[in-house]
């Protein structure tokens, strides 16, 4: 982990500097469950979800943004009690630690905000890093989808949803 | 199942007889995982998802509205080959076949618009007669996510996650 890293609730004017590399991400299709061609606008809605939903973004000492995360309500009503995240972290900044630190990050926030649990809905299993950074924040593979998402390059592989109690 | 059961595509117009029995689910909150008090605005908003989601009912030969289902994409992406359905069937009507024969419907038209899969995200373990229908048209529980649902009556419930391939 990069030794200044700080990570705080992210701002519109924070946008354009999230969206530099979080379009390449998107346009790839490999790790994220979005249509390819989404559009910065529809993007940007997505990102910053409506309260209690919360967006994040891990800055280094110069202000440069490396990361972001959200985080939602993944159900309501009875289920209201479990979380659910995303993340995204600047390709050029990978390997630093970013990801972990997110993650950490957003896990205390849904503490603090009363949730109980936190799942991710949509996993690519050829994501192995992300898999590996997940099971090490404790979650589960709770099922895999079979043939749940179609991967540019490895075509139908597996979806996982992952879960962990707070 | 009743004789003369039609099921086509609904309407705004069928708005007012859908929600005279969609309200008594919702306020219940023993299987939906909708806020309890979602205000009929936002329920209609809900139900009648954009296109490709599509929003059924289910009618007697007198044109009474039986229930309703509507069908969603579940991902987008990669993972936009699964859809998802939601279905509320009037209590006064229960046991006659409504819910099977929404099920049914929502699957052909599923398979009819090319999506691969079907995924339950929410099934309560106690809605166990929606349980037992959904694995008699082919559905399988992939996980139970424990204590994912706050049941009014009896606390912490599981919450299941079910699939099809279509």
């Amino acid at each position: 982990m990069l030794a200044a890293m700080l990570i705080r609730e992210a701002t519109l004017h924070d946008w354009p500097r999230m969206w530099a590399f979080m379009e390449g991400i998107v346009r790839a299709g490999e790790t994220f469950s979005w249509d390819r061609d989404t559009t910065e606008s529809q993007a940007k809605q997505m990102w910053f979800p409506k309260p209690p939903g919360r967006t994040f973004v891990a800055i280094d000492a110069g202000g440069t943004i490396l990361g972001t995360a959200n985080s939602v309500r993944n159900h309501r009503g009875g289920a209201a009690h479990i979380s659910s995240a995303s993340f995204m972290v600047d390709p050029a900044r990978s390997g630093q630690g970013v990801g972990r630190a997110l993650g950490e990050h957003v896990l205390k926030q849904a503490r603090k905000d009363n949730f109980r649990a936190m799942q991710f809905n949509a996993v690519v299993e050829t994501n192995t890093r992300a898999v590996a950074l997940w099971r090490s924040l404790g979650f589960e593979v709770m099922t895999t989808l079979p043939a749940g998402f179609h991967h540019p390059a490895h075509g139908y592989v597996g979806l996982h949803i992952m879960h962990r109690k707070l």
